[in-house]
Formats: C-alpha cells, sequence, structure tokens
C-alpha cells in the first residue's frame, strides 16, 4: 500500500512526562476550591496527568466561579477527518466548567461532573494557534451546579460551546 | 506503541508515535465509510493520532450503523479527582458516535459532528480494565444523523452514555 | 376533555376541563412508582392538568422502567412555523422519560427532572395522527436515573427523541 | 375512591380562542426575522396557537439576536408532582432561543429547530408569578445558528438555562 508506505516514511514520536497524581487527591477536600485551583495555578500542587497527556498548558483562576485553560492545538491531538478531535475538545471544556464549580465549594465539599453538552461551532486545527477556554458558573445551587465553558482560536474566534451540571456533596471525613 | 516507566520517585514517562495523519484525510471521500472503516480496522490505514495519543486500542465495525472502540483506563487519562478524565471518556462516545454514522455514508459524502452530549455514570479508573465504547445510528436523514454511544467496564457495567448529531454533506470533488 | 369550533371567520375557540391536581400529589411518595403510574392508566387518579392543556390522550404502563403516552397531533399546539411546536413534543418526551423512571421507585421515594435532552429529527404537523411516544430507563443509580424517550408518528416514523437525566431522593414522612 | 371525588367536587374549566395560523406562515420567508418579530410584537400578526393553549401573554424584541416572552405560571401547566411540567418550560424556552436566531435571518431565509437542551434549576409554580424567559444566539454561522435561553421567576431568580442549535437554509421561492 503506497498510502501506508507515506505514513511509515514520516513517524512522529513524543515523549512526555507527569507526577504521581496522589498528592492532588490528598489535598482534595481539605482545602477550599479556590485555594486548591490557586494552588494548581501556582505549580504547588502538580497538574493533574491528562493535562500533561493532551499538553494544557496553563490554568487561570479569574475570580470565584471563573476559570480559563490555554492550549495550544497539534497534530497528536487530531481525529480522521484532520482537525482536533472532538473529545480533546471536550476535555478543554469540562475542565474550565468543572473548575469554574470547584472554585465555589468550601472545604469539606466535592463534586462530580454528571453531563456535559458540547457544541462545535468551527473546526480547530493547528492553525487555531494557542487556544483560550473559559469557564463560568450559571447557576450554583445546594446540590447541583450549572456553568458553561466557551473555547475561543488564538484570533478570538468561538469554536466550541458547553454546559455541564455537577452535583455537589460533603467528603467523607477522616 | 506506549512505553511506561516508572523514574525515580513518583515521575512518569510515556513514549508513543503517530503516522503522519495525511494518508487517512487523502482517503477521505474517495472510499464509502464502509471502506474507511474497515480499512482502519484492518489497518490498511494508520488510525488517527488522537488514538496514539490516549492509546485506544482497537476499531470494531458491527454492521452497518454499527462500530465499537477498546481502550483500557490508564493513569494518564487522569483529571484531579483520580478518575479518568469526562473528556477522555467522551472521545471515545465521540469516536465510536462519529464512526456509526461514518459507516452510514457513501463514498463523495463526509459529515461533521455538531454536538455530544454525554452523560457520566460511575466514574472510571484504572480498576475499570479494557472498556468497550459501542455506537450506533438512531436516525440516518438527509443533511443530519443521530446517533447514541454507550461506555462500558471490562465487567459489562454502563460507565457513560452520549447521543450525537452530525451534519452531512457532499464532499467537493477535484 | 376537548370542545373545538370554528367560529365566524378562521378564529377556533376550545374549552376543556381539569380536575383539583392535589388529589395526585397527595398519592405521591405514599405508592411505589408503579402503583401511581397504574392508578392513572386506569383513571383511578385524574392525569394531571397538562395532560388536559396539552389532549394528551393516554398513558401506557409497558412493565419496570417503561411507559408510553399517546396524542394527537393538533392545530392548538402549533408554532409559528406551522408545525407542533418543539415544546409540546419536550412535554411528550419529558412525561415518558420521567415516568420510566418513576416506574423504578419504591414508596416514600420521589424524583426531579434535572435536564432534558431533545432532537428533533422530522416536523410533527396534524398530518402526524396519533403519536406514540415511549420512554426507557437506561441506567437506575441510587441518586441519579437516565432515561431516553422517542416520539413517533402514527406510521411509525421517528420524529424526535430525547435523554433526560433525574435526581432521586427520599421524600419526607409526615 | 374518595380522593378520585374530592378531584370531581374541584372540576375547574378554561375557554380560549386562537386565529387561524396560516396568516403566520404566509409572511414567514417575505419579510425578515426582525420584520416577523416586530409585527407578531405589535400584533399585526397573531401570534400563534400554542401561546394561546400555553398563555403566553407577551413577545418582546430586544435587539438582533435576542428577545423575550413572558408568561404566568399556572395550574393548568401542572405535572403530577404539582409543579409546572418541563415541557412548559422547554416551550418558553424553545421559542426565546428560537426568536432570538430568527431575528438575525435576512428574508428568504427560514430556520428549523435540531435540537433543545434543557436545565431545570428551581421548581415553577403558580408562586413564580409572570416568568420572563430570555433568549439571545451565541453564535451565528452559515449554516447553524446556536442560541441560549434562561427563565426567570417575577423576582428575578434563575429557573431553568437551554441551549439550543438551529440549522439556516434559503427558503423556496415561488
Amino acid at each position: 500500500m503506497t498510502q501506508m508506505q507515506e505514513a511509515v516514511d514520516t513517524v512522529r514520536t513524543r515523549t512526555y512526562s507527569w507526577p504521581d497524581p496522589h498528592a492532588i487527591a490528598a489535598a482534595l477536600g481539605r482545602r477550599s476550591g479556590v485555594e486548591m485551583i490557586q494552588a494548581l495555578e501556582r505549580g504547588e500542587l502538580p497538574a493533574p496527568p491528562i493535562m500533561h497527556t493532551l499538553d494544557l498548558d496553563k490554568l487561570e483562576y479569574l475570580g470565584e466561579g471563573r476559570c480559563a485553560f490555554m492550549m495550544r492545538a497539534q497534530e497528536f491531538h487530531y481525529n480522521p477527518l484532520g482537525t482536533v478531535h472532538g473529545g480533546v475538545i471536550a476535555t478543554l471544556l469540562d475542565s474550565a466548567a468543572g473548575c469554574a464549580v470547584h472554585s465555589t465549594l468550601p472545604a469539606g465539599w466535592g463534586y462530580t461532573t454528571l453531563d456535559l453538552t458540547t457544541k462545535y461551532l468551527r473546526p480547530a486545527t493547528v492553525a487555531s494557534g494557542r487556544m483560550r477556554c473559559e469557564g463560568s458558573v450559571i447557576h450554583r445551587g445546594r446540590t447541583t451546579a450549572l456553568a458553561e465553558a466557551r473555547l475561543f482560536d488564538e484570533r478570538g474566534r468561538l469554536l466550541a460551546y458547553a454546559s455541564s451540571s455537577c452535583l455537589l456533596f460533603e467528603m467523607p471525613t477522616g
């Protein structure tokens, strides 16, 4: 197969590392959401493995109920159609929405994502450059929270949109 | 495809490779969806980069409008909560749903995902083992198609569910 | 239940009635979901007001986790585009999905709908005839349940699809 | 059955009218979205049947890409749980989102709703008073548009949220 031959001629290799994620898990619940996020932002807590795997490069705390992530679109994010896979985009949106919800939680509270509804508006490719994903809380109830997230390319155009519901709960102490 | 080794202390390092994805893009539109999927299944076309990045290990064609992907849950998929990131789960669901839709398209037709609504039912961890994600078409119209996908752990328990709409279009020839 | 008459020119007038809904609310929680649904099906409990307002004409219990509603598409359901309003379709889908979830609950348990994701596949008009909406549970957890619903026209063609998550809770006794 | 007896004692009856909706359909496509909406707002075009059936009482044009509807919560909107049925809430959200999208269309263009994702945040009851539902466009592409809508009670508290995608198309002339 000439096509396969061509592909074999142009193999790319990537090596990356990530720290043991247990340090993050251990801090969960003992600190408030804002404290956790700021510790991640300052690098006092290690970034979780998925951020290394997909090469997310920055978390920004924007005030209670608001967070942003940055990520450069790269070939290793690609689907068979030659664009950034929808799941990679969902990862950014889910991270920004979840982080926004987390930032509203006091110490001793946790959350779990119930759902993520993603709308794909424009394809993302390496030409999208360093993308920015902003999450913000729409509604914070006692047992659930609703957040939205928006993904922009480097020129500020909206690429994708998501809403996400989270279940909030008191963490078991001990 | 994946080499994992524990370095000093608790840093893990992973190296993986992927072939130039242009071969896949070149085949798109010239072959029917079923032909494309079967060529990917048999390894005649290289797996797209994201499958290497997240270590998806198999695509199965299950008949028109039905596809499955397999993936072992691993630490490098983890979010800060110590479970497989929702975006990784969305990647599997989106792949299975999109592939199911693709399998209904004749040569000369393409599709783009409009949305993906993911419901997270149980957390996935390394204990989930080799997960299986099945996609199937619910409705195939002339301009849009609707598919669903279900993710199961190795014991067959449902971990996540998604529905996805795709826009169908004739590809420009030439 | 519904009287329709054409007045002079092109104004239509409709008169309908519904019983005080407090009887239904009083029975909630004291009976299991299946008992409630079967009492509604047999007419021992009055249909809720919205069923009279939109003229839903039948509830069928199809076994644990499965329910169906019937409704004839009528002009008074129409939006400005000359088709049955998407909200009327959502009412059917939400009713069938909610009822399917309710049928899995023991006495003393209640539920509330967290979300409804509706996909519109074909327009519904009076030509759609007596439509059938079937709901079924996809996943029943301890604190949440996921159900889907499908709306068919009289000829059996799929018009719309929805998935819905519900929060489950023990009802306060007293 | 004493419960049924009680209900029979307290039957409510409602009579309402609506004009032939063909006048609205005839204007579609010949006027721009803004012209259509302003004609509906001023009462020059009759309100569509569903607005009479559910007693929506006002449409407001708030500028390109933004619309609002008002509706008083009433007993005839109720589900078996004793709150406004989720489908009635979806009707408001779908109307506001669709109207917002419509307001961006030139003469000769139409739209159809592909999906509506509704999040229920607080129950609506008659105590919610005159509710306000605001729709606004998030993204307006060439073939699709994405809008959101928010429902508030009379005191301004957020009751529900929705996002909706629409397919845009040139209407056949003639």
